[in-house]
């Protein structure tokens, strides 16, 4: 039997295993976790809204209904793709088929003093250690005497105009205006500052101008400092450095300002594209391999002269045509080249206030935000996850409640 | 207006709290931790059957509804009663009433080797910890060639025959049993081994004879092996010694042979009692300081010739009581000495299966489970979390599933 191995159970891992299960394949799944992650939703997160298993799936769980998938624990640090071997901290892997789905990783653009201090969001772990954070300055806000001190820890400093820079500091700004203002009666609202930082002179950049502005507004409204056409360059766990020289005391640094492929490229020894992506055939193989395919944030393909965003639905398709391709190979068809379809782009700003756009038209307030959240009820995985993600948000947007503010302690000593 | 500060917020500190709310008193409330525990379902974290957060409750979600109450998140390290002065890492405390309640730990009776490997629970991160451990070994033992290692993966002894020990068993071995067989079709289930080791001759000493009997041949009907007058005396991490001589190779040990009063204890200069318990006067104050209540499983009483046992009840009935003293002591009232009251035990040790004394009356099976779980659910703080545990246990009745099966990474860098 063929051995398909996929490697990275993200949104393009996923879709590749579901397509190829019970299709008369040996098909592999590698992760680093034993779970698929939700990733859109970590913003909510690390903002108390969800508690992380909610968003987080067990990978076995879905192959013990699959049909000749199997799945291990691993990680994946080199490939002889000559001799179809895969090579992970447990052993060698033989394949006859790969797809690479790993994803990517924050890049902060080779800035040492950002890089150490700044706060990121592509793991669960990385949104525990976040809203740990939030909760635990305001613990310490709630005890400082010096207005000074006290108001570096109750600034947020959030880099990246993206949905991600958006969402979250939407998320923020309620979680402190709607919740820990009720918490902490001892500070008061008018000391904490959200600030969001964007390189250029716009948000949500591959946005319609009418659902730019409306963000502006919308989140302007809500009381988030936005600085347009501002860099930060540094950082040191007390203060934020702007590139103008201002200096910005905050004890927390929020980064979303780019992502790049997961460092998995780097152990390839094939040229890279921009943000160390892999670049990919149309049918998304790698030059002279047609067995091996990547897919998703990894990929660097260009359609109609722009390279494919690093965004899901990219990898949703990618993983999905990987699987089809591989059963078409298997059937000597011909493959045509892969082409992404574009059906929308969304990014919620707050309760009730989310911005759309999809069929050719625009969508912005209630109409949007209930779509977002139809959507991303939809795509989550596991029907248990999508109640609890419900409860949570019928509990937050009925009573203005946020349950999963506590501080986890560190995990101790490991044995 | 007088100050009351309550240390701790477990089932002591919270009774302790609520009864002294809006009575016109500065009631300070102090933590390690941001949230009330309920430290009995804890094991039901660590078998993959609870989320963490549903166990758990934010102090200030309480706070902001008592009048007069406040939360400061710190670690007592000691105390000058004379003075009326508690000391912190965060700084002094000056009281006029303090309410003692910080709980107790594990003990491991100096046992170096076993403190060292051995896993407990007494924290949310002990739980998360041991969920971690369980599932790791599952997958290392899919990977593993070897049968003597595979089956040491595969082996979880659990020390101690109370109610905690109990109810990890049965709950590790459904989690197994219904669960993990599913997942891992690689590894049979006869591989696996819980074995559940008490020193004396019974399990659940407190029990009446019928119900010890019954939750015996219960576990081992389920698969539990039960060796009974039998003591561990060491571990390293791969093998477990017995104190006959007899070494059983397995990786995971967890131990719930003991607890001892808080190391707070240990900091305030008292003579101690057994188990390192502050022994306290019929009104649960120090001698010589009527103004300083001791409760829960720090204080050491005793009723009837015999110590009160360190458990949830007595530390719910000695807060109440220790809040009404204080109010009594306001208006000069005198205070009755404190009495328990046993309402009744019960442990549980699977699905539709549980012991229970009650009224002088014993049940077990499906009814004394079923009360069981209605008397869990009344006493777990906060709807919400009501309804995640109904909806989880539900699933699990039902289904059969535990989803919360995640090995979630470890919190990382901390900045």
């Amino acid at each position: 039997m063929k051995r398909v191995v996929i490697v990275g159970m993200g949104f393009g891992g996923l879709r590749a295993a579901r397509t190829l299960a019970g299709k008369g394949l040996d098909v592999m799944l590698l992760d680093r976790q034993n779970y698929h992650l939700f990733q859109p939703l970590l913003y909510q997160v690390a903002t108390a809204a969800l508690e992380q298993e909610s968003i987080a799936y067990p990978i076995r769980a879905m192959t013990r209904h699959w049909e000749g998938v199997s799945f291990r624990m691993a990680e994946v640090i080199g490939a002889d793709f000559e001799k179809k071997q895969l090579f992970t901290r447990e052993g060698q892997i033989d394949f006859d088929y790969l797809i690479v789905a790993a994803g990517s990783v924050t890049n902060f653009f080779g800035q040492a003093t950002i890089e150490q201090h700044a706060y990121d969001l592509k793991k669960l772990g990385h949104a525990v250690e976040l809203r740990n954070r939030i909760l635990t300055l305001f613990e310490k806000a709630s005890r400082e005497k010096d207005p000074a001190r006290r108001r570096a820890c109750l600034t947020f400093i959030i880099v990246g105009g993206g949905p991600t820079g958006v969402e979250f500091a939407g998320s923020l700004q309620e979680l402190i205006r709607y919740v820990l203002t009720k918490d902490y009666p001892e500070l008061s609202i008018g000391e904490t500052r959200i600030i969001l930082v964007e390189a250029t002179d716009r948000l949500l950049a591959p946005f319609p101008e009418n659902l730019r502005r409306y963000t502006l507004e919308r989140l302007r409204r809500m009381g988030v400092e936005v600085l347009l056409n501002t860099r930060v360059n540094g950082a040191d766990g007390k203060e934020v450095f702007i590139a103008d020289g201002t200096i910005i005391p905050a004890c927390t640094l929020f980064w979303s300002a780019g992502v790049a492929a997961a460092p998995l490229a780097a152990a390839f020894d094939i040229p890279k594209a921009a943000n160390g992506r892999i670049p990919v055939q149309p049918d998304l193989t790698l030059a002279g391999h047609p067995d091996v395919f990547i897919v998703g944030d990894m990929a660097y393909l260009e359609q109609d002269g722009a390279p494919l965003p690093m965004v899901a639905p990219v990898a949703m398709q990618q993983g999905e045509y990987a699987g089809r391709a591989i059963l078409a190979k298997r059937l000597d068809r011909p493959v045509p080249p892969f082409r992404y379809r574009d059906k929308g782009s969304m990014a919620t700003i707050g309760r009730s206030s989310a911005v759309a756009m999809a069929f050719g038209r625009t969508f912005s307030g209630f109409a949007a935000w209930f779509v977002w959240l139809a959507l991303h009820l939809m795509y989550l995985v596991g029907f248990r996850n999508r109640i609890l993600v419900l409860l949570n948000w019928a509990f937050y947007y009925f009573f203005h409640e946020r349950q999963v503010r506590l501080i986890t302690e560190e995990q101790g000593k490991t044995k």
